[in-house]
C-alpha cells in the first residue's frame, strides 16, 4: 500500500514561457529506456516480485525504498515537463481561435504533447516513443537485478547529465540536477548491495560517467544539504533494514562532500506542488473553475 | 512525494501449485489496456498534468486518492500473478537441471514469464504486449479525463468480470474480487464527479457491465465492511477535499449494501504481503539467503 | 460490402506550397489515439462483433452508418495531408537531383513522411507513432462500447480543435472544420443512444469541450446546410432503423442552429477528389503518364 | 465516400462450438503483415496519396476497386473469426459465475481475444501482436507501389493455404477458401497492371504459390461461378477504366477454370450477416435485448 | 566489412520430429532482450559507434571481435529454432492440402511461426514480441557500455539456463550448451575490460548466476576442449589487441577447467550447416527443386 | 560463421560540424523499413530458415553472399550517421557544463540520438521508430521471398534517393551513392533469380525507380570500377555457386556502363574506418583515454 503527500520532492522555478522543445527533451528522462520510468518499473516489479523477503530483508528494503522514491522521482520530471510546456499560461477564454494562437505548436520535437496533451507529460521519451515492458528486469536472481540496477543509474546519470547540457531555462535544469544528485545515491546504494553479496568493491567505479557533482552549480544546495547521503524510507514503519547496506560504517564518495551514509526516517522535506494555469484556448474547460470550486467548497464543508 | 507501506490491501490465499495460465489470464488486470497500470498511469499523469488545482481542488483531490490507491492495485495484482506463477516453490539446491524439470512451462499461455521473469509480474497483457503511453489520456480538459475515467472504470469492471470467470484457484479469484469491489467504488466516483460538473446524473448508468457483486461469492466480505462507501485518501494529511464529491449526501449504488458514502482519513488495514520461495533451478542465487541474511542482520544492528 | 464513390466528403482548398510541418499536424487526426482511423476502428470492429443485431437493430444500425461515415474521414484527412506535403508539385523532369532538391525535408516534425511515402498520409499520430490495435474497444457489452464511443468522440473533439488552432493552411483548417462540425454530431448520437438504453440525459454534457462551432469561421456553411442534425445512412438500403435513436423528437444541441435531427438517406453531395500532381525529383515514374494514359485509355475502350 | 451495404460477401456455416485457437489462427489474416488489414491499409492509403489521378486513371481505378472490396474482406474474417470464439452463444442470465463458466477460455493461443474482446475479432495477428503501419507501402512511385502490391497477394496466398491446412472448422475453411480465390485475382490483376506499364509478362509467374486451387474443395463453387474472373467496381459509378487492365483480351490463369477476364458493375450478391448471440457471463448486457428492441422499434416507426 | 563462412559454430541433433513449443522456447535467446540478437545488436552498435578507436584500441578489438562472433550465435540458435519448427519434413507433393494437415499448428505457443514463416526463426521473443531498439544500449560512454555488456551476459546466462531446463529435445539442449559456454566467456571479458579500466575485480562475482557449466552435461565437451578460455578474433587480420584485455596473466574462473586465457586467431573449426527439407503442404515451392538445381549447376559450371 | 574485416566499404568525407538533422535522415536507410537493417535481416532470416540448401544451391548462394555484403552496409551507413551527428568532436576536458554547450541538440529531428546515444546510430527510422520483425519476410517459400526481395531493393532505391536529395553534406551523399549502386546491383540479382526460376524476364523492369545513376555524381566513381556488375562473394570459400544466377552470359543494366556480370572471389578493398573523436561533455570518459591506451598496449605486448 502507498500513500501520496502533496508536495514535490525539491521546488521547481517557474517557467517563463513555453519552451516545448526544452520540455521534448526532459521527456527523455521520464519516459525513456533510462528515464525515471524505467527506474520506477524496474524496482516496482523487482520489489513485487522478490523471492525470500524475510532471508533478504536488507536489500528488499532497499529495493523498495528506493522504489517508493522514484515514484517522487518520477512526479518532479512529470511536473517540470508540464511546467515547461506550459509557461505561465493564459486563461482569459476570449482567446480568438480562428488565429492560429499555437501555431508555435507545429514543428516542435513532439508535436503530440500539446496536440494531444494539452502539454502534459505522458510515459514517452524525447522522440515519442513510449516506455514499455522491455524496459523492466526483473528475473527475480537478486545479483543480476542488482547488477541491472547499478548499470541502470549509472546510464541514468549520463542522461540526465545531457538533458543538463542542452538546458537553459531553470525549470529543467533543476530537475536535472536533483536528479543527477539523487541517482548518484542510488548507483552508490546499489553497488554496496553488490558489495555486502560478492566483497567486490564495486562502488570504486563511481561516480560514471566520471563527472563530479560540482561542475553543476545547482546540484550544489543538495550536496550542501546532505541529500547525497541521506537514504530516505519513505515509509512510515518499514524498510529500516536498508540500513543493513547502507549504513554508517560507508561514507561519501571522494568527489562528493564528505560524510557517513544515513538512513533516515520518512521523507525529506520537499517543496511546494506548482498551480499549473492552463490556456483557454488549449483546454476549453466545460466550466468556470472558479463557480465550480464554490460549490465544491460548499459541499466539502458540508461533508465533514 | 510518496510512501511505501509494507503490505498488501488485502491478504492473498496461497496458490497450492504454479499455475502459469491463471497468472497469464490476470496479467490482462495488470498490463492490459483496461488493467490497473492504466488506470494507474491515467490518474497519476491526470494529477501531475491538471490544471488550476487550487481552483478545482476536489476534482483534483479525487483524482489523487485514487492514483494513490491504484499504486495498492498494481501491487495486489502483480502479487497475485507471481504467486500463481511460482506455487510454493522449492528452494532445495540439488536440483538435477539436466532432466528438464521446467518443461511444462513450455506451450503455456505466456512463456516468457517464466524464461526471462522467472515468474514475476511485468506490465504486458494476457497476450503479451506491452502496457504503453496509448492506454494513457490526460487532456488536460478536466470533463474529457473524467469522462475517459468514469469508461474505463466501466471497460475495467467488465475485464475483471472475465478473468474471474476463467479463474478456479483462490489466490486469482480473491484479487478480482477485490478489485471488482473498489474498481465499482471508482466508477461511482467519476460518476459523480461528472453529476458535479454537469448536473447529470451519470451514476444511474452503474453498475456497468449489469452484474450485482452479490452474485461473486468472494465480494461479500468486502461489501460487508463497505469497501463499496468508503474512499480512502491514502494520504496522511491531503485530499479530504474529495469528500466535496463523494460526501454524505450520496449514498451506496441501489443493488450494493445501503449506506451513505464516506472519506476515511488514511488507508484500510490490509494484509500480510506474501513471502515467495523461489526454485532453486530457476533462479540460481549466487549466495546462500541464510548467509546473507546473517551477515546483514549484524550490520544492520550495528547501523542503529 | 462496401461500395467507393469517387468523391470527398467536402471540396478541399488546395495547398499554395508544400508545407509539411502543418501536415505533420494533421497526422494527429488520422493516426491519432483520437484520430479519425481510431473511430473508424472502434466502430467498424464493434459493427463486426456485434452481438444480438437483430434485436438490436437501431444502435446496431447507428454504429454501423457512422462506421461507413468514418471511412470517408479517414479519406478527407489523409487527403488534406498529401496535399499539404505536396503543395502544387513539380512534374518536370529536368530537375538536377544532385542539388539537393529537397534539403527542406530535413528537420521536419515527421521527416519520413517525405523520405518513405513522398509526402503521401499514413496511418501514424503527429508524433510518428503509429495508430494500433491498443487505440480499439470492442468488448462486446454494449453499454460500455457506446459509452467508450461517447467519451472518444468528445476526446477527438479537443484534438481537432487543437489541430486548427495551430493551423494556418486554409486546406487543413478546412479538415478541421468539417471534423468538428461531423465529431459534434457523432458525439450527439453516442449520447442519444446511451440515454435510449438507460434513461440517463448524457447529451447535457455536450458540448464538450465547451466550445461552441460558431467560433471557427469554417464550421458556419456547415452548420447553415444543417449538417450537425443529418445523419446520413451511407447505404443505399441499410440502417434506417439509426431513426430509432436520431429520430424527430429530438433536437439540436443548444449552442448550434436549431432544428430536428434527421435520418439522410444515402449519402452527402460531397466535393472533387483533388488531382495530386508530384514531384518528377520524389516520385521518379518509371513511364511517362500521358503515355501510359493513353495507351490503357485504347484498352479501356477496347473493353467496353 | 463509402457506402456500407449489410451483406457479407459470402454467406459463411455456422460455428457448432466455440473453438478459440481455430479462430487465433483466423487472426493471421486479419492482422498479421500478409493479412486483410494490409491489403486493406496498402491500397486505401495508395489510392489515396494517389499522384495524377486522371492521367493514370485505370491504375487508380484498379487500386481503387480492390482497395473497396478489401473493406469486405476484413469484414468477412472478421466475422468468421467472431463466430469461431463465439460459437452458438448462451443468453441465458442465470450462469453460475463463481463456478469458472469460461476457464476453457484459459491456456488458448489469445487469451486476451475472450477477456477483452468477448471474442470479437481485433486487429492484431496470430500472436498477438497488432497491424501498424510498418506493414504500410505507400512510395508513390507506381512501380514500386504496384509491384508491392503483387508481392503482398503473393505472399498472402500462402498465408491463406497455411492457415487452411490448420482449419478443421467449415466457418474458417470457408474463409479461407474464399479469400484464397479473390487473392489470386488480385495478384493477377496487379501482374497485369505491371505488364501495361513495362511489358514484361509478369503474371505467368502465377500462381505463386504454385498450389492450384482445385486442391480446395471450398474453392470449387467460386470458381464455377467465375469469381476468378470477375472484377468487381465495387461503385455505383465509379472505377470502371479499370478495364484497361483487367480488360477482355485477358484470360483466366492457366490452372483455373478458363474464361475471359472481366470487369463487373456493382457488387456480388453476398451472403447473409450472421447474428451472433452472446453469453450472458462474458456480456453481462445492462438491458434486456428485447426490451429495448420494443422501445426502439417504436421509436423507429414514429421517425418514419 | 564482413565474411560469412558457410559453417556452424558447433554442430546440432538432427529433430526427430516438428516442437514448435520448444522452438517457441528457444525464440526467447533469439529475439528476447536477453537473446542474442541483443548481444548482436548491442556490440554491433557499440562498435560502429566507438569514439577514440586508435586510443582505446584493445577494448574497441574486445567488442569488435565478440561482436563478429554473436552473428554465429544468432544463426546459432536460428538454426536450431529452424530445426526445431520443422522436424523431418517431408517433401512428398501428394498431400491432401483438404484435410487439415497442419492442424497441430494451432493452439502451439506462437502459431504465427508456422502461418507465417514456415517454421522459420524471426527476430521475436518467446512471447512473440519483436526485438527492437530498446534492447540496445550504445551510449558511447566506454564504462556504462561495459557495465552494460556485463550485467547483458549474466543476464543472458539465466535465460540460456532456463531454456535449457524446459527442454528434452536434443537440438535446443545443444544450443543452450554451447550459448551458456560461449556466454560465460563474454561476461568474464567484460569483466576484465572493467578491472583494467578501474581496478576493481568485477569478475569475482562469476559466475553469475551461480551455476557451475559442469552441472550441464552438453557444456563437458566445450569445457574440454577450453572453449570457456579461448577469444577468438573471428577476423583474418584484426582484432588481436583484444589480447591487452583477455591476456595470458589472466586465467579461467576457478569453476570451470584451469587453464590461461588465450586470443586465437581466425575462427573455430564448426559444424555442417543442416540441409532443412520443408514440407510440400507448407511451402508449395513453385518449382521442382532437383531441375532448377540441374539448370543452375550447369550455368553454374559455365560462369566459372 | 563470420569473419569481421576492419575496414569500411567505402572511404567517408569527414563531417566539418555536427549536423544531427543530415544524420536522421541518414536513419532512414538504416532503420527504416526500406533501409539496411531491413535488407541485412530478410536475407540473414532467408539464409538462416533455407530449405533444401543442397538442391537449391545456387539461390541458397546467392542470398547469403548479398546478406554477408548487407552487414557491411549497416556498418557503412551507421558509420556515416555517427560521422554526422559528431562532426570533428572536442576532447577537451574544461568545457563548461553549466553553459548548456548542448542547447542546440533541443528541437532537432530525433533529440534522442544525441540524448541516449551521444550521436551514435541506432536501428530507428528517421521519425525514430524502432526496425522490428514486421520489417522481416521469411516465407521460406522461394518465390515469394525472391519477390518480395526484388520489391524490397526497388522500394529501398528511392528511399536511397529520397535521402540524398536532403543531403548538402558529402559524408551523407557518399553514403547514399554508394547504396544506390550496390542496391541496384541486388535488385538486379534478386530480378535474374526470378528469371531463372521462372522465365519471365523481370529484369526488364529495371531500373525502378527510373532514374540512371549518371545522374547523382557521386555514383560516376563506382560505375567506372564496375561495381554494378560485381558481386562480391563476401567469403573466403563459399557462395561461388551464386554464379549460377549472376553469370557470365548477363550483362550491365541499359543505362549503366556496359559489362558482362562477375562473381568475384572474397572481398572488395574497402576503405578506412574513421576515428570518432567524442565530446568531452557529451562522453565523460571515466579514464584518459591515452593512459588506458598506454596500460593496455603494454598488456598486449605482454601476451604476443
Amino acid at each position: 500500500m502507498f500513500m501520496r503527500i502533496d508536495k514535490l520532492l525539491t521546488e521547481l522555478p517557474e517557467a517563463k514561457k513555453p519552451d516545448p522543445n526544452a520540455a521534448a527533451a526532459l521527456q527523455e528522462l521520464l519516459g525513456g529506456k533510462y528515464g525515471e520510468m524505467s527506474t520506477l518499473g524496474n524496482y516496482m516489479f523487482q520489489s513485487f516480485n522478490f523471492r525470500n523477503k524475510t532471508q533478504l530483508r536488507p536489500f528488499y528494503s532497499l529495493v523498495s525504498s528506493i522504489f517508493a522514491e522514484e515514484l517522487g522521482h518520477v512526479e518532479l520530471v512529470s511536473t517540470g515537463i508540464a511546467m515547461l510546456n506550459n509557461g505561465p499560461g493564459n486563461q482569459k477564454s476570449d482567446v480568438d481561435l480562428s488565429k492560429a494562437p499555437f501555431h508555435d505548436m507545429q514543428g516542435t520535437a513532439l508535436p503530440g504533447a500539446f496536440l494531444s496533451s494539452g502539454g502534459g507529460a505522458t510515459p514517452i521519451n524525447s522522440n515519442g516513443i513510449s516506455w514499455n515492458t522491455d524496459m523492466v528486469t526483473t528475473t527475480g536472481n537478486l545479483m543480476i537485478d542488482l547488477l541491472h540496477n547499478f548499470h541502470l543509474e549509472c546510464g541514468a546519470r549520463i542522461h540526465k547529465l545531457r538533458v543538463y547540457e542542452t538546458m537553459t531555462e531553470p525549470t529543467g535544469r533543476e530537475v536535472c540536477a536533483y536528479l543527477l544528485v539523487r541517482g548518484s545515491l542510488h548507483a552508490h546504494a546499489y553497488a554496496l548491495a553488490l558489495k555486502k553479496l560478492t566483497g567486490v568493491a564495486i562502488e570504486k567505479m563511481l561516480p560514471t560517467p566520471n563527472i563530479d557533482l560540482d561542475r553543476i552549480p545547482e546540484c550544489q544546495k543538495y550536496l550542501d544539504e546532505g541529500k547525497h547521503r541521506r537514504l530516505y524510507r519513505f515509509s512510515p514503519d518499514d524498510y529500516e533494514e536498508a540500513a543493513g547496506i547502507w549504513s554508517n560504517d560507508e561514507v561519501a564518495l571522494p568527489g562528493d562532500p564528505p560524510g557517513q551514509l544515513e538512513v533516515v526516517d520518512g521523507l525529506p522535506e520537499g517543496g511546494k506542488i506548482p498551480e499549473l494555469a492552463g490556456n483557454y484556448g488549449a483546454f476549453a474547460p466545460d466550466y468556470a473553475p472558479e463557480e465550480i470550486f464554490e460549490i465544491a467548497s460548499k459541499l466539502y464543508k458540508k461533508s465533514r
